[in-house]
């Protein structure tokens, strides 16, 4: 079999969670809550079910969930997305990322992205013949250096790729990133791909810089959302994007012949609980608790951190303890100690590797805490 | 914007439903049943959920899932798969069929397709510059000519789609086709996608002829299901995909980034479920009933038809009522008579038009009764 993507083997997520089942370790890799979903969310899907809620949903969505998104954005980020033309529910927001992928890119089309990166980007890309454009975030905090960027851009650019608050580091864009990054793009043809599936998980007092927010941004954006992540439901596959209406119509012409729509009554489920619950707005001090918890236990290790300013992911770097690769050390962990997490050199440019491994925070306190006492043990 | 698929709209199944919403009429268009689906599969879902079954499930599937439908299939087509490796959970068929084009489909290859055909395959190829070689169904019985297809493959032949039971039509491969197809692939590397999501809705004693019970095309076959028509849940969108272990790598070296994977409370239900339940063993008998009833009400209309073989589709032929194009009468069907249904000659070939509408069985006896009482007074 003649490969189209030689270079790919199973996801690292898939890997270490099961290495983590595997040896019983406690499982910080794999990005997703061990806690309960609201019975309520629970609750509304049966009742879907019950009212017969059980064939197609509509291709791009029912109506009444894409109004109320439209709604919550167009609050939250002063703008102005029309439900009817340009939001889109999907089967979780990789569904998304590949279906925009899918949409757009041609042979020799060049995107830029930024690395460590969420692992679909790159061979999605690759599938479509496009050419990938990788520029390393700047170290210690993960930056971007826009200087870079514009040497990177070229007639064959077609998309840019950023992701806020950032898989793996926790790092976020400020509102002067996504000022550079819209002077860039001002009058080109380019594509921007926001990823933004934890926008609603943001620490510090600290405001989620969404593409919506920027006009010269938001008329070429796609931006992608996640329910998994705001409602503790990543298993359930349901996400959304956003996107101006011509770029929007490009997108269900794939989407209709990639998934059709997606889940009937998870989408009459969420639409219902959204009506009465604006949850997310809790969510950063639910997980600021979380990450300052872990942090806290974890603070006289061996380990050392810069605090997540997003995500449900926290950083540590373990060059004081070992000189191993970050693959291996991940290995051990999992297989000696029982804590399993994701090593982040299979997300840099060249497997860059800076002795950085990727916790997990999305945990109860209960097993933040027996990881922690693990960890302060290494 | 330049689109990838400048041809492209919204798919009539869509297009349709929506006029049918718009005009209150009786929708026979899009496939999908207007009864219940089982209760005990309902529970079974908020059980999966109430039991904490709300994060990703793993990425090929659960693993009992898988177990259960290599059995099955193992059983029913005296096949080998190994639920390990050569069994995927998607989200949908089309899903699958997305995916498996995604991960083969180059440019320049060739694809065989039969017209009419389910109006996903030809957009999704053309996404990866495949190039279609469409052959035409012959009439009046939409059986394949081997011998045109023989003439038809050539050293650029990567893939050929085959439908049986088949959509639109309702006709089913014999296993004289099955062992023709075999024959004509035999020696060469050409990958056959078998699409058999109805499968279970076969009648007249008839004996579906699945790609898993011919060695020669099973080893080269990627085979896709939907739990969708089988269990009454088309809106769960829940399918699956099986192949032999090298190709299933390679699909889901894709997968995992598309979907990643599939819901898993609907998984973990339907695993349970299946455990109980072989109900898809009495589909023949309740789709046949209903086309007994929807056909035995229609006779003495002005629409003729052979009856359909499988699918829960029936074909209508109304050149003796009007010399109307298809699309046409189809939306004035809709709008004057309030029924609406799927026009064939968008699946055909150059749109080639028989006078032939697409009417969907899967309905309460009342619907049906209501919609033929209108077809016969038109
Ligand atoms: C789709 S599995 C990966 C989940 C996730 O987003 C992560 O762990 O980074
Ligand atoms: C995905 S919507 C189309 C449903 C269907 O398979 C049909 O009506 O043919």
């Amino acid at each position: 079999i003649n490969s189209k993507l030689p270079e790919v083997s199973t996801t690292i997520f898939t890997v270490m969670s099961t290495l983590a089942n595997t040896y019983g370790a406690i499982n910080l890799s794999q990005g997703f809550p061990n806690f309960e979903t609201d019975k309520g969310l629970i609750d509304l899907v049966t009742l879907a079910m019950k009212k017969g809620h059980n064939q197609y949903a509509p291709m791009p969505g029912l109506l009444s969930l894409r109004e109320i998104i439209a709604q919550k954005t167009n609050t939250l980020y002063q703008s102005n997305y029309n439900p009817n033309t340009e939001v889109t529910i999907t089967s979780g927001a990789t569904q998304a990322i590949f279906t925009i992928i899918s949409a757009f890119i041609r042979p020799n089309d060049e995107v830029i992205i930024f690395k460590p990166a969420y692992d679909s980007y790159e061979p999605s890309i690759e599938l479509f013949g496009g050419t990938i454009v990788p520029i390393q975030l700047s170290m210690p905090d993960f930056t971007i250096d826009w200087q870079e960027v514009a040497t990177k851009i070229t007639s064959k650019t077609k998309m840019v790729i950023i992701n806020s608050p950032h898989n793996p580091s926790g790092s976020i864009l400020s509102k002067e990133d996504m000022l550079q990054l819209e002077k860039l793009l001002e009058g080109t043809d380019i594509i921007l791909l926001s990823d933004e599936v934890y926008e609603h998980i943001i620490f510090d007092g600290l405001a989620h810089q969404s593409a919506a927010k920027f006009p010269g941004l938001a008329e070429r954006s796609f931006i992608t959302a996640s329910f998994g992540k705001t409602f503790h439901t990543t298993g359930w596959k349901m996400g959304y994007c956003l996107a101006p209406r011509e770029l929007m119509a490009e997108f269900r012409k794939v989407h209709q012949f990639n998934v059709f729509c997606s889940s009937h009554p998870m989408q009459y489920a969420l639409a219902e609980y959204l009506k009465n619950a604006d949850t997310y707005l809790s969510l950063p001090n639910f997980y600021q608790e979380k990450r300052d918890l872990f942090l806290s236990l974890v603070k006289d290790s061996r380990f050392s951190f810069t605090p997540a300013s997003g995500t449900y992911f926290q950083l540590l770097k373990y060059s004081a303890i070992t000189d191993e690769g970050d693959v291996a050390f991940a290995e051990r962990l999992t297989k000696e100690h029982n804590i399993a997490s994701i090593p982040v050199s299979v997300f840099n440019l060249n497997q860059q590797d800076d002795k950085v491994l990727r916790f997990c925070f999305a945990k109860t306190e209960d097993t933040l805490k027996r990881a922690a006492e693990v960890l302060c043990k290494i």
